[in-house]
């Protein structure tokens, strides 16, 4: 059970109500995940995120897909159930199927293991090979 | 300093010895990274690691660079210094330019505060626009 | 589900009823929070920890409601639902209001980001301006 | 080793010159953290971070001493040398003494104990007492 | 709730057939946990988990209820819902009994805390005492 | 570089001088490890650290060796590079050798891969067969 009461999706402050209407304008969707309705009880904060977020997740130099793989990459290894639930489901709206879900979330298992092993030996970073 | 004493490339265990020989020409390269000269202090496990690795890491639905900014993401959120700079010289050596690793670091740096936010207010799953 | 069977709140063991009878006390309530009926399966462990969290928690040169904020951020990074839930709370108990929460947890999302920003970039400590 | 090439100080980049300008009156440093200076390789990144993490840092109902402690008890849970560095010079500077940096510490080390605690023994939150 | 549709127990795949008997033999149980049911989505990832997972359980230099221990440290260092009440099952069915559950997880408990002290505190290693 | 000055092993404060004798008669070493020179800035909270330790590292229902694999098995799952040192060493001087380690730092990797898969797939848990 979230620890506030979640702001209604027709809240009167000014700040909610402008960001709600571009958070459906934007994911194209008529309803307010519970995230935003969550971060909209400190109205400020709740602009802060996500005029950051809308811009960070704008297709620039890596596509969208690939920014939702590595948003669900990061929740994965963070073990945040919301977050998995959203970009599992925003990746396979941009096309990922259960086998390239399947391929990404091996590498993030692989990674979880090697990175545990690279520390557990303490092992110091390669010198690149053209400097060697 | 490591923990354990890396294993010399030329050592003449047989699994080390095949393991390093494939290392070497799957990754087109004449020297051996520091991580499987670790892992070369119990053979056995050297092998179940880069056979599993290299099937992993083989482009399949998700593409060869996908999969190092995955495995990028992975280690950053864990902050493994040793895998976070052999995950960024690859996909730099894959195509990413500075520009790109900046974008692909803005969503990892984002989702872990979002991460954090979601947990921190105890935010429930979505139920999903369809099923509403 | 708990992975054991929570103790009895009255309990006949000498060292549960000690230490139950304390935090009844201490923390002014008529009921025992679950962490400490589960930590009673292994009576000693109990009185170590609720000892410890004693000490540390009494207000020094840090005040207790600084106190249930830094717990809360520990929680909050780590995602511990049982201890977000009950450090919320008793943050909340202690004065925090809504607004005021929101302003914490701000705080706990954007250094969640920026950690992970500089470890992923390996940014080197800096040298104090005035050794500069 | 920084995995990029930290951008100077007097870069001609107008966006990274305004963000190290206001860097520097803000903080009243005549320096430019590290920090800033890796993300400055992606200039409207920079300017994202920079701006939000001056918003959140304005003292509010929470004051400046207490957010910068929040800041530590994150870094330190993430392990992040760079942020913990950074963030207990920034407490010392705004007051917290060695003694004060110990209990501090003390309630990180603490929770960070029983948060996990808590997940090992699947502790489920309390229903609060006057529910009960 | 799964993001992905669990793998029926008598799925007609080869490869999951075989995966899913040898499992059933393995752990001398006739029906299949969840997460290899999750897994069988991509059977190809399915069979690399099991095999190596089924290598590196086997008893050798370190015992079967050893390494249960330590797969329930990481579960529950990691708060993976999940593996905890799995391993915690598997060690108590291989003799672990409550008390001995409460002394593995006070140390993982004490040494959650620990670890944290001493990347808050940035203390370096001890250069050992035959070389100082 | 410590954020604190190190404690000197002479320091005259009682509580030190205390707990410094028991950790050299305990451990049986003729010098203090670091991470007890920098809690000692804080004698009381050294004082709960250090006996709060003992008590639980001291053998029970779980024997020395195994409670120091576990130590390690935390610390590694952590990335703690001052408590892998240590607990390597610990674990080693009590009879581990380089496969052991190899087959403990094997699980240890195994499940922080297979905790990511359980949380990234949302697997619930298992109802146990003879509930089934």
């Amino acid at each position: 059970m979230p620890t506030v009461k979640l702001v209604d999706e027709n809240d009167p402050n000014p700040i909610v109500q402008r960001v709600f209407r571009d958070i459906k304008e934007t994911k194209k969707i008529n309803w307010i995940p519970n995230i935003w309705r969550a971060l909209a009880t400190h109205p400020e904060h709740l602009e802060l995120c996500w005029t950051r977020l809308k811009a960070i997740m704008r297709p620039g130099k890596v596509d969208a897909l690939t920014k939702e793989i590595v948003a669900l990459a990061v929740s994965a290894t963070n073990g945040c159930n919301y977050c998995i639930n959203s970009h599992t489901a925003a990746a396979m709206k941009l096309g990922l199927d259960v086998e390239g879900l399947g391929e990404v979330l091996a590498v993030v298992g692989l990674f979880n293991q090697m990175n545990k092993l690279a520390d557990a030996y303490q092992v110091e970073p390669d010198i690149l090979p053209h400097v060697r």
